[in-house]
């Protein structure tokens, strides 16, 4: 335990909000429901931006922007659609205040508005209507739209960065010619995020498609990638959904194909959010604080100077001057921590919370000897090497983190996919061990909906190339063709 | 006159908002008073944006994200500010909607919010009340915090870019330990924004503070920057606000200082929007459409290939991938369009509406000749040089191009910058000139307010460092010791 985080073991919950608060990531504003991401939490944001924007771009896709508010009549043009966030939205009735001559600031009754406006809880709506006067022919497809923003999704029971009424996210939009295509499409970009979440964000995730039950509101098929927290509950960590004609028909969006018929134009939309931060959280971090994989840290590399007096320490920071050229040159994101205010524990201790990968500590021995002490925060190893050639050691130790945090995560995933033939045993499996537990079903959304309710679990995924296997359903004991991965989860 | 472009002469304002459509930049939504910002023009903001990102960060400021939300008690608490807002928000009062039973969509009376929330206008008041959180001690200062985000004012008479309901923008919010260093903040994120302005936007400004009329809600003191537009308006393009101790105040926010005295927090605020496309477009395009300067302009270089048969194109193709490997090396955005479903003139006509600063073709006798034929974009001018040492040629010709575009705005600008002392020529410079006029002004707010009324000019800004004068005012005859600039603006 430090710095007043509670321990995993103790209350996995607490620690996790506790972590979240103590590194300055985030915390609770005064608007129910809605966090304030703080610059450190919102510079690990930049970062997963940063990366997935780049992605984006290479698979042929734009950047636009699409209006924050959706008129209630638009949002109900497709029955499922509504029928999934309706119960859940910011509604704007009027748009002016004025004083009631008391001095008291009030709705101004008379500026209410003709038709009410919802803050968009996700934006496929308000562009299929926009789309609607971008397409007529074929050649004006596919249209490969994302957008950066902010979404609104009124919950009750909130948790920092998991379950925000406000959060930030993207949302790709895609129209096309051909259903092959838009499939291929949901397909692609179902591969983009599951590269970036296990390579950059260094966790391991299980590619698949969602059940009808936790289709999205709208969708003809959702795929999804589902990640595993270290207390053994599930998250999604990225959708993609191919959406048939749906928005087409409901919006009227019609082309003429290259045989000259006209038809409605097929959809996808993908999307992942600020989510993404409490999966990095909880995959890799521990009872010392954030534990961040290299790739995206703000800071990769830390170094503390401890010395005795002002001739030591000038010695070590013509050195740490001419290291941090050299790091910089290799793309190497270093800060120098010689702040005199604070003792090098106290930095060491803050470090290890705020999750920098790797931190150099260098004495006035070390200037002798010519070496440093490096300390990693993943495996919390430390070992002295030498100052000659630190750059690429530092380099390469950074990638051999990267690659450690991982298999760590995934080492844990794979011994936490487990088969159960029973709902007996899958209870048993549930709360004593957790993870993924591979079970039949009979391929009901009633049978999975009383499985949820039994015992709080949901199928997460129906894996893709899951291979086929008779069996018989642990609820119900009709047959079945395949296993499907269940789990508890945020 | 092209694709239906309006010329400036005939209807400056319709000129305006057809190249904002024509050259697929945005278009009004369904939503009224909002637009959406399409691919092209998007791409013309993430420019701007990575520019003023990287500008905010190397002067010491990180991004931070505040919620959407504002309490409505809130946004009262500071008297001059909900005078300046009230009138224009938008207000959320419901957070669900239902079915009415008759398959209507209804908002659901049950589900009606204690405290009305107001869409964020400007974000001084949420984030007060978060810095109260955060500062003890002059330990804790300066934050310096930015935010990119969305905003809501609701506007009756909306113009793409110009004045929307929703439009994106970055609102810096910083708190010092004294007035002096809030100050010195003020100024120097003016001098960033008039940086980006006018040595990448290529827009010359005027840099000054506001007359108290025109000052923001809620600060001591507005400095700005204002441009001039071809029409001879003027455009209010950045705004820095020292805010005292106001918000402080307001949100009872304060600190220990070194001396271990308690007092408020000083307190700046600065922003700049997607208004700023608006000012790029007026402030260099032409009857043709779009002329953006380079180092803004999404596509820097576009290559057109003129050719007979195949066999050409293969020679030219060949040329062009070795010209393209040698651009990009250079940092340069180009783009090769060897569309052959459409001819040379088509896509030279395209490139001009979408302001790509550079043109190159080529065609079989160029290639014989080992020449290209360029064509610059803002002077319309056209040579043929040698293809040997190109890509350096080019790289001087953008950064001529760049400077050549601001000079030209810059002899406009100065140009119109006219002295009136009289009522009677201010009115005649304003109604056949336009531009600044130089004047002078009693000091007080109902002075500004009447010459406002009588003649649609307020006062764009007081100079900074401007000369004193002996002199009358315009309207009054009283007294006055310095010119102020007016202008009827955006």
């Amino acid at each position: 335990m430090s710095k007043g985080i509670t321990s995993q073991n103790e209350d996995y919950s607490q620690w996790y909000n506790d972590i979240v608060i103590k590194a300055d990531l985030a915390e609770h504003s005064s608007v129910r429901g809605c966090m304030v991401i703080k610059p450190y939490g919102y510079s690990l944001w930049e970062n997963m931006q940063s990366v997935l924007d780049q992605k984006f771009k290479e698979t042929g896709h734009s950047n636009a922007y699409f209006p924050l508010f959706i008129p209630k009549s638009f949002f109900s043009k497709e029955a499922s659609h509504v029928e999934g966030f309706a119960t859940e939205c910011a509604v704007v009735t009027h748009y002016r205040l004025k004083n009631d001559g008391n001095g008291q600031i009030i709705v101004d009754e008379e500026a209410k508005l003709e038709e009410e406006l919802i803050v968009r809880p996700t934006s496929e709506t308000i562009i299929w209507n926009t789309y609607k006067g971008w397409i007529q022919s074929y050649r004006d497809l596919p249209i490969l739209v994302n957008q950066w923003a902010n979404v609104v999704r009124w919950e009750m029971r909130t948790r920092l960065f998991l379950r925000t009424s406000e959060f930030l996210w993207q949302e790709g939009h895609t129209a096309h010619a051909t259903s092959k295509e838009a499939i291929e499409e949901t397909e692609k970009m179902l591969d983009v995020y599951a590269d970036f979440v296990e390579n950059w964000m260094a966790v391991p995730v299980v590619k698949g498609v969602k059940s009808p039950n936790e289709r999205f509101a709208g969708a003809i098929e959702t795929y999804c990638i589902e990640a595993l927290m270290q207390d053994g509950k599930a998250l999604q960590a990225g959708t993609s959904h191919f959406l048939g004609q749906n928005f087409a028909k409901a919006f009227d969006v019609k082309f003429t194909n290259k045989e000259g018929k006209i038809e409605h134009v097929w959809a996808t939309s993908w999307g992942v959010s600020t989510r993404l931060i409490g999966a990095l959280i909880m995959a890799h971090s521990d009872d010392l604080g954030l534990v961040l994989p290299p790739k995206l840290a703000p800071t990769q590399v830390v170094i503390v100077p401890i010395h005795k007096g002002e001739e030591d320490l000038a010695k070590i920071t013509e050195f740490v001057d001419g290291l941090i050229l050299k790091l910089k040159a290799l793309n190497i994101r270093v800060k120098y921590d010689d702040r005199d205010t604070q003792r090098p524990g106290f930095k060491f201790a803050e470090y290890e919370l705020k999750g920098v990968p790797l931190r150099i500590a260098i004495g006035a021995r070390d200037m002798e000897n010519g070496t440093v002490e490096l300390a990693r925060r993943d495996t919390r190893e430390k070992f002295t090497v030498a100052q000659d050639g630190l750059d690429t050691y530092i380099q390469n130790l950074l990638e051999e983190i990267q690659k450690s945090i991982f298999q760590k995560a995934l080492d844990y995933r794979n011994s936490h996919i487990t088969k159960a033939d029973s709902l007996e045993e899958f209870v048993e499996l549930l709360d004593n061990k957790g993870g993924f537990i591979a079970a039949h079903w009979d391929g009901t959304p009633e049978t999975e909906q009383k499985i949820k309710e039994q015992t709080k679990a949901t199928i997460r995924c129906i894996p893709l190339n899951n291979p086929l296997e008779e069996g018989t359903c642990i609820l119900t004991g009709k047959p079945s063709k395949q296993r499907v991965y269940f789990a508890r989860a945020y």
